[in-house]
C-alpha cells in the first residue's frame, strides 16, 4: 500500500505534522481547526488530530493557532528577466510563493525552445515549482518578419506537450485580433494538448476583446473592475496584478463581488529585486488584496486554488490529501507575515529563518557574453534628409506608465545628420538586434519626454524583444552605452561624458543577472541614480526604456527596423508626412 | 482571419443569431439581455445586438425575453447500459443535455478497450457531444483475479490519451482504499496525462475518505450535505444525482451553501426509459434541483460550466467565444422547459420540435451474440454437504436500495442438492460468467428477501460485472430464463413453469438494447411487470438484482466465485460456519 494512505488511514507515521493551526480550504473558505500530516512531498490528510500518525521520527511543527495555507502561486511573472530565480528563489519561499507560472519572453525570446529548455533545466532542481510558457513572440510577424524559422516553430510548439509547460505565453491582442497569425499554430496545439493561451489585453475591449476571448484564456491587464468583469464574462481568466509593472489591484477588489472570488487569479507580473527584498512576492500582492477591502479568504483563494485549477495543476493550490506538501504558516491575515513554508514537503522556512539559500547554474556556453550588436557611427547615424521639409520628424513621446506616442520633434542638424538636441528635450534612441542571428543592426529614431539633458543609457532589457535600447543626449555616449552593454553581455549601461557611471551585468543571455539578489538591487539603485544624474525626471527611468520596444502597449513603439504604430499595426518611418 | 474572429469584431455575416434572449452566464451567475452569434459550430461573440452581422444567410432564432443557456452537461451516467444512446440521443436532446461524460463499465467491462473504442466510435457521429471515462473494472483484482491480462490493461491505458476519454471511470472505494491495486496504473496514467480518476464513495468517510481522496478527482456516492461538504473539503469535486439510481438531490441542495456552487456538478447516474420519456435528462436533474431550493443560476451553473471545468471540457460549460455553440432557449426557470436546443451549432430542437431521429449503429461481430453461459443443471447445482450441521446456509438479504447483507437460510434439500425454498422465501441466486474468455460457468448460491414465489429471472444487466445473474424459486426456471437471456444475446428473460412470459433484449453486448427508446420502456414495464407476478414484492424488482454483483455497495455481493463481503474484502462460500 502506498504510504500516504496507510498515514491517511492513521496506520502509519507520517513524515511531517503541522499541528495545531488554522486550516485553510480554499474550496469553502473555511479556516478549522485541523492537523496536517505529511508523507513524503504529499499531503497525506487533515485530520483532526494527527496524533495517531506522529511516531519517532516525525517532525511535528506546531502552528500554534496559527494560519496554515497551501502554498502561494504566482500566477504570472517574469523569472527570466532581470534577476535569475536560482538566485532569488529562496525570497520567493521566504514570503511563501512555493509555485510560479512565469513566462519565458527573454531566454526564449533570444533562444527559441533552447532558451526555454534552458530556464526548465536551471530551475527544476529548486524547492519551489516552476511553470513555464511558451513565448509566442518569435513567431509574430506584425510588425516584423517572425524571428523563428520552420524547424524552430515546430520545436516551440513540441514544448507544449511538456508536463513543466502550461501553454503559450502571453500574446498582445494586436498581433491575434482580427487578423491571421503564425501564433496560431501554438494555440491550436495547446488546445490540442489541455493546455492555456495566455493574453494580453492591455486596452482591448468591446468587440475587440471577444474577438480575443475566443483566442485566450486569461489575461493580467484589466486595470478597472469594469474591464475585470467584462473579460470573465467572455469566459477570460482575470489575473489581477500587483508587482514591479503596476498595481491593479483596485480593479480586483472592485470586481470580486461582481464575479465571485472563484473566476480570479493574482500574479505579481514580476517583482523586481529591491521590491521584492522590500515587500516580499505574493505575499505582497496578498497583503495588497487584503488591504484593498477583499476578505482574506477570497485573497488567498485567488493565490492558491484558483491559479492551480486555471493552469491545470491538479496537484497544488490546496491542501487536500494527494496534492503537493506546499504548506505555509502565517501569523496573521493583515500582514500576512508567513513564519514557516514548507515546500515538496522540506521545512524551507522555519520561524522567518531560510533554511534554503542561492544556488548557482552554469548555462549553456552561447548564453553568456551573447549580446553583440553594432556600436560604429553608422549603427546609429540618422541621415538629414529623413526628416521632413520643415526639419521635424516622427518621434516616440513618452506617456504615462508604460504608454508612449507619437510626435514629431525637431532634432539638431549637424554634419548631414540628425542628432540628439537635449534642450528642446530631444533624444536619440535606437534599438539594436540582439538575436544571435541578427547582424546587430537596428534602427534609429528620436525620443522626447524622457529629459536626458546629457550621456547615455543602453540596456539589453527590452520587453519582449531581444536587442538592446539606446538613448542618449548624444551618440557617442549613446554608442559608448551600447558597446558596454555589448562588453557586460547584457544589462545596463550609463554613460557620462565616455564614462561608464554604472552598471549592471545581466550575463545570463543578456537578460537576466546572475548576482545576488541583494547586489541586483544595489545596482539597480545605481543605475536609475545614474540615470536621473542625466538629467531623466521621468517617475521610473529604467522601466520607461525597456518598455519603449513592448508593442503590447499603446500607441508608438520601437521595432529594430523603425517606428511601430501600435495602433494602425503598421511600421513607420522617421519622415512625419 | 478566422471566420469567427471577423463574426466577433462585426465585420461578417454570422450563420446563427440567437436574438432576444436574457443569456446566462455562469461564471458570474448573471442573466444579461443579449444576443448569441454563432459562426460554424463557435460561438462568435454575445453582442449587446447581433444585429450587424446578420447577413442574408444567416438564420435567427427569436428567444423573445426567454433564459438562454449553454447546453447541459450529464457529469456522470452510463449510456452503455439498458438502451444505445444513438437510439435515445434525440431525447436527451429535447431536455436540453448536449454533453454526456459516461462510464463504460458495460461495453468496456465486457470487451475491454475494444468495448470503450466501439462505444466512442457509435456516438462520436451523433449531435450530441460523449466523453467517456476508462473502466477499471478490468484491472480491479479484491475478490478475483483481473480480467485485464498486460496487454488488454496496457491498451485501456493508452486509451487514456485519446481527447474523448476524460480519465478513469468510477472506483469503488473498497478496491483503491487501504491496499495495493492494479488499477493504480490507471491512476497514475491519467494524472500524466492531465485526466481525472472518478470516485465510487458509497459510505466512505473519514480517514478512509482521507486516504480514497489521495486517489480520486471527484465522486457522485454523497447522499447526505455533510457528505457532500466531507468530499469538497478533501479537494473531491462532488457530484450530485437524480436518475434512475437515486435521488440525492437533497443532499446537493443542503450543502451549496456551505461550499459554493463552483464546487459541485449535477449528474443523472443514468436514466432508465421510462423515466427519460416521462422527465427527461438533465432538464429533469435541473428541475429537481431548484425545486429543492437551489438558486437557478448556482443549478444551472452544476450542470454547464462546472462539470465542463472539472472534466478538462476547455470549449464548453459557458457560451464564451471560441466555446462550443451548444445552447439552449428554455421557457422558465421552474419548469425548465427547454424549447429550443442547438448542438455545436445545428438547430436539433426547435419550438419542441425535434429535428433528429433515432440513428443504427452496427457494432463490431462479436458484440452480437455475445452471451453463451452455462445453463446445464450442474451449472447451478449446489450440494447438500454446503451446508452446515443445521441445513443452513450463507446467503444475500436484499437490503433497502442497492444494499444488501449476509443472512443465514435454509434451503430446501432434494436428491443430495440444495434447491430454492419459496415458502421461506429462500430463491437460488446465480452470478454465471458472461465474459468472452470464460467458460460461462459461475457461481449459485441464495438470496432472501426478494420474495419470487414461482418461475425465474435472468439478466445479463450486472452493475460493474461482466454476467448473467439468475435467481429462481426452482433450478429449472432459473435455467430457462437463463438460457433465453443466452439467445436473446442479453438482456431479460422472466420464465414461468417453463414459458418465457417477458423478455428484453440487450443486443449489443449483451449490454444495452438497440431498440427505440419507447420499445425499451414498454418492455422493461412487462419485464417488471413480469416479475412481480411470480410474487416478488420490493419496490424495484429489476434494480435489486442487477445491483447483486455489485461490489461498490454494502454488504454482501455476489461474484462469479462466490459472495462477495464487501467490508472484509473477501470472498466467502455457502457454508456459514
Amino acid at each position: 500500500m502506498k504510504r500516504t494512505q496507510a498515514v491517511a488511514l492513521g496506520e502509519a507515521p507520517a513524515d511531517l505534522v503541522i499541528a495545531g493551526g488554522r486550516v485553510f480550504l480554499p474550496e469553502t473558505g473555511e479556516f478549522r481547526a485541523l492537523d496536517v500530516a505529511v508523507c513524503d512531498n504529499e499531503i497525506a490528510a487533515l485530520p483532526e488530530s494527527a496524533e495517531d500518525v506522529i511516531g519517532e521520527d516525525t517532525r511535528v511543527v506546531d502552528a500554534d493557532g496559527r494560519a496554515v495555507l497551501p502554498g502561494f502561486i504566482d500566477a504570472h511573472t517574469h523569472v527570466d528577466t532581470v534577476q535569475t530565480l536560482e538566485n532569488a528563489y529562496h525570497y520567493a519561499l521566504e514570503g511563501g510563493t512555493t509555485t510560479v507560472v512565469t513566462e519565458t519572453s527573454g531566454l526564449g525570446g533570444a533562444f527559441g525552445a533552447e532558451g526555454v529548455e534552458a530556464l526548465l533545466a536551471a530551475t527544476s532542481y529548486l524547492p519551489i515549482t516552476v511553470k513555464a510558457t511558451v513565448p509566442p513572440q518569435p513567431l509574430a510577424d506584425t510588425f516584423e518578419e517572425p524571428r523563428a524559422d520552420e524547424d524552430e516553430a515546430e520545436a516551440l510548439a513540441d514544448l507544449l506537450a511538456d508536463d513543466r509547460i502550461v501553454g503559450v505565453g502571453e500574446t498582445d491582442w494586436i498581433h491575434a485580433v482580427g487578423r491571421d497569425s503564425p501564433i496560431e499554430r501554438l494555440y491550436e496545439r495547446a488546445e490540442r494538448e489541455g493546455k492555456r493561451s495566455c493574453g494580453h489585453g492591455a486596452g482591448c475591449d468591446g468587440a475587440k476583446l471577444s474577438a480575443f476571448a475566443g483566442v485566450v484564456d486569461n489575461d493580467h491587464e484589466a486595470i478597472t473592475a469594469d474591464g475585470v468583469v467584462e473579460r470573465v464574462e467572455r469566459g477570460v481568466h482575470a489575473i489581477g496584478r500587483y508587482g514591479s509593472i503596476r498595481d491593479d489591484i483596485e480593479a480586483i477588489a472592485g470586481a470580486v463581488d461582481r464575479v465571485g472570488a472563484a473566476e480570479l487569479s493574482l500574479s505579481t507580473d514580476g517583482m523586481w529585486p529591491r521590491k521584492l527584498l522590500d515587500e516580499g512576492l505574493m505575499d505582497a500582492v496578498v497583503r495588497r488584496t487584503i488591504e484593498e477591502g477583499v476578505d482574506p479568504a477570497d485573497a488567498i483563494r485567488m493565490a492558491t486554488l484558483n491559479p492551480a485549477r486555471h493552469f491545470g495543476l491538479d496537484d497544488r493550490g490546496s491542501l487536500a490529501p494527494g496534492n503537493a506538501a506546499d504548506v505555509l504558516i502565517v501569523d496573521d491575515l493583515q500582514s500576512v507575515n508567513v513564519t514557516t513554508v514548507i515546500s515538496g514537503g522540506e521545512v524551507v522556512v522555519h520561524n522567518n529563518e531560510v533554511r534554503v539559500a542561492p544556488r548557482s547554474h552554469e548555462y549553456p556556453e552561447r548564453f553568456y557574453d551573447a549580446v553583440d550588436v553594432r556600436t560604429d557611427p553608422d549603427a546609429v547615424r540618422v541621415p538629414a534628409d529623413a526628416a521632413g521639409a520643415d526639419g521635424r520628424v516622427r518621434a516616440i513621446q513618452l506617456g504615462e506608465g508604460l504608454l508612449s506616442h507619437e510626435a514629431t520633434v525637431e532634432p539638431a542638424q549637424e554634419d548631414g545628420e540628425l542628432r540628439a538636441a537635449p534642450e528642446r528635450d530631444v533624444a536619440k534612441v535606437a534599438l539594436l538586434d540582439r538575436h544571435p542571428d541578427s547582424d546587430g543592426s537596428g534602427f534609429a529614431g528620436f525620443l522626447t519626454g524622457y529629459g536626458i539633458e546629457r550621456g547615455g543609457v543602453a540596456t539589453s532589457m527590452t520587453m519582449e524583444a531581444t536587442g538592446v535600447l539606446a538613448v542618449g543626449a548624444d551618440d557617442a555616449d549613446l554608442r559608448a552605452a551600447a558597446r558596454h552593454v555589448n562588453e557586460l553581455g547584457g544589462g545596463w549601461a550609463v554613460v557620462r561624458d565616455g564614462d561608464v557611471i554604472a552598471e549592471l551585468p545581466y550575463r545570463v543571455g543578456g537578460c537576466a543577472a546572475d548576482l545576488e539578489v541583494e547586489e541586483t538591487a544595489k545596482l539597480l539603485d545605481a543605475a536609475e541614480n545614474a540615470v536621473r544624474s542625466l538629467g531623466v525626471g521621468v517617475e521610473r527611468p529604467l522601466v520607461s526604456l525597456a518598455s519603449l520596444p513592448f508593442v503590447g502597449v499603446p500607441t508608438m513603439k520601437l521595432t529594430t527596423s523603425g517606428y511601430a504604430d501600435v495602433v494602425r499595426r503598421e511600421l513607420v518611418g522617421l519622415d512625419p508626412d
